[in-house]
């Protein structure tokens, strides 16, 4: 779930958080290309921070660089932007996932195919990728990586088409799941959204250069324009001669994925134009609607359950409070303590304001909860610092079902809601209530009179287990899943 | 001011922030002493990120570890804390000045005297340093640092008492200005606060061990109790036996830095028992009924501008919004770009949350100005993201006095306030409105009816010119203040 | 020629040698099986400096370490060696070319095919690699690195043979030029020659595990026993069952590089049965009897040299001296000096003993002379030492042809011996008497009374020009040569 | 006695050597002296690999940078001599002692005088420095390293002189032992030897620019003019007017360190008027007189014992061949291999060349023993190889007493000769026949006809006992010698 575990005994409120897998950009044209990538992909660093990688092509020859870490950490400097020359650019932001974390597996991934170089940048996760695998290596593919985007360029390698762009359309007609895509040839740069537009995609522009990106936050830190969403189901190709859109696979209604408002994008994204900022404030005003709470304080758990709180708290007509600060100086590890230090507590990234809480009756206000168990240690921590009552409450319906759509989600039986009710969760935690909010609760707070249950308007699986697609690699053969790649810790 | 100069047309908005020079922390026969030390320092890090240390003593030998960069990059691993054995441990952070930033200014600073080693850490900074260090060095000494800390070794190392207690006494007699010491000898922890108490010391204890450190934020980092404040004047030794109190300085009414309340501490420390959480809410408060404002919503300067907006907002019934968002993952430098990308105006730490701010009337509440350059920038900020009007309100007197007791300021005219008048300093922002905090204010939001002239209870000299000692080294001689040290980035 | 040149005036001796690409080891059956390559490629660590790569089998996954630098550099801590588990493992040392000099094509390379995992690595080049690699992306395929290695694993992964080893032998038949391969598949350790044996393998032994090695001294370093050198043509699978031997390819006589003894192979190493040692004092002896001196000194250049040189005095009856003296200490790069500092001439490398040297008649010994540049500098160097006469030796004849089959020779046109006759290169050199050994020579010093013209007993082709296979990426199409591949410094 | 014990069963030929603690080098008036003296540091780097340090002098400030490790490490780049300007500058490099080997202690020390700045680089050994040392504390000062060397500084800040040279002399008249020593101030280049001469330094010429360093190959690596020897106990002070001589203190006869000659310089060097080459071969060829040996060939120890296997081999008519292989490419560690690995007996640094010594009679010459732990493998190494004989041949005089002026000798029990008679040697060694060269040779090797027991013409108490000075620290106080130091890893 996370990339490390949490000292025993600390508070680390971002231990419990879904991880998304990645966030891409691409520019065209501009004599910059790669610096705005670098610029674009640190604006959407909250996407991924265990890698990065930018893919630039200068007329002649395509030009990678690829790290694991954080974008500043690597692509800050001239140097490392001076190797990737070029109008043209693409980049990827990658979550740190456990395991095969190696360099081959940075994005995005290249290959030089018969009929010209081609790289892909990917957000989301395929349900047929392991499945189009297995049948490519039957067929005399070698794979570079051990990702299933690699399965894009297989199918674009496979194909018999002559030009690259309709290569890349005929593998897009084959997988499966969701996707957003940003390609780049030796002539143009593409876009796709899957059919049902799960993960999200943005077309802007910046001194008349198009630029293809996952949120909007990443046009505002270069002053560039937001054009429009890339629908779900388009495929957008940019070349000299501008943006071109087709629609080549069998068209749907868009169902975006909720998670996008409720905790991956950041606040200040415009997804699907609405604001995430006012969705989470409009989360916690019908939360406060769906279950108030007789308290002194409302506490956000920062940063995220932030914007909730503030609309929890005005609805509510309760103070707002930093009841929790956080150290901004945290690293990703620490002192291996010893056992006795463990136990101290340690609190190294954040800490109760005790003048905000001692005495008071608390409203805790957090976006989701996955297993539970940072809210333990949270409720504890707010006792601790002298609450007389915590009243917890959640701005999103319980998550009882994991993704295979590109969120890092534990199996099943981790979910905290998938193996309890209401009771015995408000138990676990100690809280002295607990509340979510529900299924059409969200639903409001986006706009909506309630979900329509033929054709829901977001995908919302995690919460109904109502999956918008069917899932062939999980459903076709379990047991086969594992192929026995090559670990590598280059 | 700040260590690199912010891009050109980016809005860093700790860009303009006063910084302190450091933090200290020590603790007295705990079994892991460095590793409670190397936390504590980790929970004071906003008081320096420059450089940080730890010296332990074993009980046979002293053992040090001096690093630059943040304590988390050095002290986390356990082969570091490894390296400092004993029961005994005092450590340092340091604020990142330009110019020397050697190894060797890194404190804790260590001497072996006749009678035995001595460690020092300092918060703060000595009026009459330079005068002493001439003094010292025309006597024979040899200096291994070009920190004015070093002249408390060197007086040590001079006197002719035989106890180190008597000879560190002895050098606190000679020097002047502001001083949090904590000094670790082969036997005790010594900490000492200069006679006015202008920068803060606590008493703490952990499983009966006591501990000194800058704030109480450190010892709830490890559950540790806060005992008490050290006084002004006052000189704790702790030994096997216990803690001991003296006074060996003519005794005088405190006059603790109001920094501290305004900017420097951590919001859930608790200085001279006030919250510093609650005095910048009251600050805010007392702001919004000296300057109230026509507007739609209340927006902070994050981080340290929250507590104050939330009472600004409050008392003046206004919603406090999230109108800047603030990136996590900023690191310390990024490209340098080339000019035309230097005009985008890249927002690499901040963005402006557009569906908060446009259109609306903003209140922009921030702590305190110093040279007003991002001030010009967060206002141009909030009208490109559609502001209709913008109030700037800062919850503070304007700076217009340079510091000498351990605040970064720049030189009287850079200041601000220094060089305008209040309409000349609104006009340069480009505000609708501009505001500070009254003198009173300030004080009457700290809980006093008015400021005493005769016997001020705070050092507010950037506020008001009236400095609380003399200042030997800067008044007597101008011309001769810059030694010829060697330079040295070892 | 080599990787960065030297600093003008600076008399480097290893600035004009010719450049192997490659050395391999592998191990099976042993419980240190990634250790032991370690310290086998530590051993043929003088057969490419650039990067070094070990994978590991450990019954269940593939693991794979591969890193720029000196074998020691990486390959030397127990935390590197415990991420390669297992009792079989192949490693590879690569030589440092100028440009691709990307992570992705350090050895050994990796795939899953079908019938399981395949690792690679190779020693020797392909002629009709490029050819083979056009035809393989022609058909789908996507290449992982820039290297000809890896048509081996795409030809194996489009074989439909259904065992890996018949596979890799399918492969095989497909490709020319000279190849010593050490592969490793989840069952067995596979050797491979090409049907000349151009480059060196052999077969050792430790603890009852067979060892493959391109040297001998490989197996010296950690106690194994030499068994037998591979055989041209010769595919040697082992596996629990011990070590069996194919021929698949139709057999030839074998006809070995002659550079292994001039100046590759380490001399303690044994190569077909002869000491490197001894036929390096053969060719001076031999040399000694040609092209005798009237001289009071014979020098060696240092190191390799040396042997021949002790060949060379013994036969002349002259005192062997160290006349140039080597640091031990030099890195890669040093000072980039201004204009004035070069033209000082500085010595970093090497330096005169002017006690062995001046006054003398020296006769200089080297063992081969590429493109001259650092001859002209070592005469000056013995001139300006007070050499009274400087005749130049060198023990191989003159290099007039390049090489296709691993050896890093410049262009044609800067081969000295192909722009100049004896006597031209003589005053371009400086020296007062030259000589190279004679073809005659070489081969009645590798003890046959002469080269058989009709199936000369050595690949020779770099003083013959007479190529040993067909040429078919070189001849076939020079101008499709250079393939658009992506640029990556990762 | 080394920094890192070898790995048992491996045959580190170093890991027995005598160690030096220092090379110092210094030049004035030269527009790239920093640059210069990192050139001439290179060439000394046999004197120290530990860490190496430059101080330049700029007109104004002075600029310091001392680094752990090679020189060409951290001194090979433009940035770090930018770091340095000036056209005085002075250097030092330090042998690897194990302990105390933090940043702090590496040299070139330096401080601020009354006077102005002072930095010094020492070579050699004070036999009364910790007795000054803890004199000097006693007085109040305070120690910035935990070298002997310091005290020069802390004598000179003491001195009530107000010339820095003046200072500077104060300081040699009260210091003992072995010392050439390099300092620069505002105004001049400083050279010094200890008035016996022990360890040694020359003075040389650049382009009309003096130079100071310890061994003659550190003038020729930049092509500078060698001009004499500086004098025992002789003072030279450079400055824009020239090369001054002083003799301050009482005048004695010289007696060099004999060591020198053995081991410790270069053997391009030209030490005292000898060269160093010649002086190995004499004697080599000297014992070959007194201990000849049936036998078939001659092997050096590589590679210092080289010289003296020539002479040897030349006086007896036997053939030198290289019998033992060094690997250029070993570091300083390498895997910690498990119990089974290290029992293999690996060969890292140094293998044994079989085509020479199977079934030979073999001579094994090397140039000293000090504990002999490694003639034990090497005899081992030879008897694997296949001799029938090993007969062991040390060019110098058993080693039976400590050092105390700068050679790091193990502890007197620790030393081979003093433990054993010559017969109780040879069966440890398993050798057939062991001989040192005699007392009475090595003087004879020298040019003299024998040792003047009553004033010795060499510092030769390693083999003789009879130590050239008064040792102070040593006698003196046994028991206090061990300061209760800092230990630091900085």
């Amino acid at each position: 779930m996370t990339a490390a575990p949490p000292l025993s005994g600390d508070v680390d409120l971002d231990a419990d958080r879904l991880r998304e897998e990645c966030g891409v950009f691409g520019i065209f044209g501009h004599p910059h290309a790669a610096a705005i990538v670098a610029l674009g992909l640190h604006a959407l660093q909250h996407r991924g921070q265990e890698a990065a990688g930018i893919v630039a092509y200068d007329g002649q020859r395509f030009h990678s660089e690829r790290r694991q870490g954080l974008v500043g950490d690597h692509f800050s400097s001239a140097s490392v932007i001076d190797r990737l020359p070029g109008s043209a650019a693409v980049g990827h932001v990658r979550y740190s996932t456990t395991g095969e974390t190696a360099l081959r597996n940075v994005q995005p991934l290249f290959a030089e195919l018969e009929a010209g170089g081609l790289a892909v940048a990917h957000n989301g996760n395929l349900t047929n990728g392991l499945t189009l695998r297995r049948e490519l290596i039957r067929g005399g593919a070698i794979c570079q990586s051990t990702t299933d985007t690699e399965v894009v360029l297989l199918l674009a390698a496979r194909s018999r088409r002559s030009k690259i762009v309709d290569r890349f359309v005929e593998a897009l007609a084959e997988i499966e799941g969701a996707y957003a895509l940003v390609a780049l040839t030796n002539k143009k740069l593409i876009g796709a959204r899957d059919p049902l537009g799960i993960r999200p995609l943005v077309l802007g522009e910046l001194d008349g250069c198009p630029i293809l990106a996952s949120e909007t936050c990443a046009l505002d830190i270069i002053g560039a324009k937001f054009i429009r969403d890339v629908e779900n189901g388009e495929v957008v190709v940019i070349d000299a001669d501008g943006v071109k859109s087709f629609f080549p696979l069998p068209r749907q209604p868009a169902r975006p994925c909720i998670f996008e408002y409720i905790y991956f994008a950041r606040p200040d994204s415009i997804v699907h134009g609405r604001s995430v900022y006012d969705s989470r404030k409009a989360m916690g005003a019908e939360l406060a609607r769906e279950a108030p709470a007789e308290a002194d304080v409302v506490v956000p758990v920062p940063d995220s359950g932030v914007p909730a709180a503030i609309g929890y708290a005005r609805e509510c007509g309760l103070p707002f409070e930093l009841g929790i600060i956080r150290n901004h100086y945290v690293g990703r590890t620490f002192i291996q303590p010893t056992q006795s230090i463990r136990e101290l507590g340690v609190r190294m990234k954040h800490s109760p304001n005790r003048a905000v809480v001692a005495g008071k009756r608390v409203v805790l206000l957090d976006d989701s909860i996955v297993r539970g168990t940072t809210s333990v240690k949270i409720v504890q921590m707010m006792r601790e610092a002298g609450a007389r009552e915590v009243h917890f409450r959640i701005s999103s319906p319980p998550i009882a079902y994991p993704d295979f759509y590109g969120i890092d989600t534990p199996e099943r039986d981790k979910l905290l809601a998938a193996r309890m009710d209401l009771e015995a969760m408000r138990t676990f935690m100690g809280a002295d209530s607990l509340a979510f909010l529900s299924i059409s609760g969200i639903y409001r707070a986006m706009g909506f009179a309630q979900r329509d249950p033929r054709q829901p308007q977001f995908t919302d699986h995690c919460f109904t287990g109502d999956y918008p697609t069917r899932l062939l690699d999980h459903d076709g053969e379990r047991s086969a899943q594992r192929l026995p790649l090559l670990a590598e810790a280059g």
